[in-house]
């Protein structure tokens, strides 16, 4: 996926320094950035953002609720702190991951929004469980778009206690004869013991990132690579081509297995 | 979604006759058609097109092995027919379907594909079933996406067993600020005993059609409407709100269960 998308940002003019670390920030006289300061030189820039990373701000009730080992808040399936009577959602606490069953901190939308609402209805009475995070994200860079879903690093499956099996195909995004498909690149890993699905990334410039919903649902239900094969997803030559990507990558990574 | 396609159709200047009894085509004395002859007058046509359903040609086989109920040739899990070493795929045969377990005659080209190349496997010395079909099928009516998948037929639904109850939503398809979304309506169907999904309807002219595989591969996993609702979907300004307007029908037909 990296590369369809660092491919991609080059062909729209944005140049690229990966892997060069950043000495500073060098500003001009009125206190405005002017430079980035960085191995690969003097980069002269109107802006700079810094992204360096994300950690939960638990430190406020560190000593009030048990932190996971995340250092985000510990919680039970019912978005129950350590504290009676405390429950916590979103940014700032654990939620388990529907592959690893472990904790994990999860910083996006649709997570902290479920499990906010669910504690709500627990907290009038009627039990409701905050739920699991595929950890899927979408994300578009000029028209690509890229989706992910699982694990899909190698060494965090094998840290769990997967033996991780990977495969990448590219096809059409619909019938070769149909105008407008594109190029969709679909990674899938498995696991090689069971053949569970454990995770994959889709990326293409045609409906791709939708289309990670159906790995989400597919996780959820701990569906394997075999059982994906055998959806029954859409086909019509505006959408797909017979065997939509995604099927395609699982019979693929079937065989692999 | 016969509504939504309807306005839709109209609105890019196309004349519905709905209901209308055709009584004949009319030709000119050159043999070509110059008018349809129905309950509502003659219809002026350059051209006709007759859409009066399918049936399977299983006529010349019929001696040979046993059809099903649908008319199409029976088959098992694996596509063998009646008669020893003889199988049967595609069009001709039927499959089973994914919600109400039946023997049932898909006439699309995924399962089709699916089941020649199952039976190849099969033939060849490996085993391999030919799955089921949850009647998935995605269309497109100018700009407007149109998808389904499993039971949405509240008759169908109660012949099969179950207590079916529905819900239709409409959502946008991308956060409300972002440019480009549009009205997303969801149909949803589940059983009110056990709460499990049976079939979902969707329309929309923004990557409508590609969201019913999320309902197909819940379908395949025999999901319940609370599960869905849980799924863990791709959430970005771009491609969805942040409850995708699948999430959103399956909360409001849970509350309805």
């Amino acid at each position: 996926m990296g590369e369809r998308v660092e491919e991609h940002l080059k062909a729209h003019g944005v140049t690229l320094h990966l892997g060069a670390s950043v000495e500073r920030l060098r500003g001009d006289d009125a206190g405005r950035v002017e430079a980035v300061v960085c191995e690969d030189g003097d980069l002269a820039v109107d802006a700079a953002m810094v992204g360096i990373g994300l950690r939960p701000n638990s430190d406020l009730v560190a000593d009030a609720v048990d932190l996971g080992e995340t250092g985000a808040i510990a919680v039970d399936d019912y978005g129950r702190t350590s504290a009676d009577g405390v429950y916590a959602a979103g940014d700032c606490a654990e939620i388990d991951h529907v592959v690893t069953g472990e904790p994990t901190w999860n910083t996006l939308g649709l997570p902290a929004n479920r499990a906010g609402r669910a504690i709500g209805q627990t907290v009038a009475g009627d039990p409701e469980p905050i739920g699991t995070v595929a950890d899927t994200s979408v994300v578009k860079a000029f028209d690509l778009e890229c989706g992910r879903a699982g694990v899909t690093d190698l060494d965090v499956a094998r840290d769990a206690g997967f033996d991780p099996v990977s495969e990448t195909i590219t096809a059409g995004s619909r019938s070769g004869y149909y105008p407008g498909s594109a190029e969709t690149t679909v990674t899938l890993v498995a696991d090689r013991d069971t053949g569970r699905l454990l995770g994959g990334t889709i990326v293409g410039a045609d409906r791709a990132a939708v289309r990670i919903d159906t790995v989400a649902t597919a996780l959820a239900s701990e569906l394997t690579v075999a059982e994906v094969e055998r959806l029954d997803l859409g086909y019509a030559p505006p959408f797909s081509p017979v065997w939509d990507p995604i099927l395609t990558a699982a019979k693929v990574l079937r065989g692999s297995l």
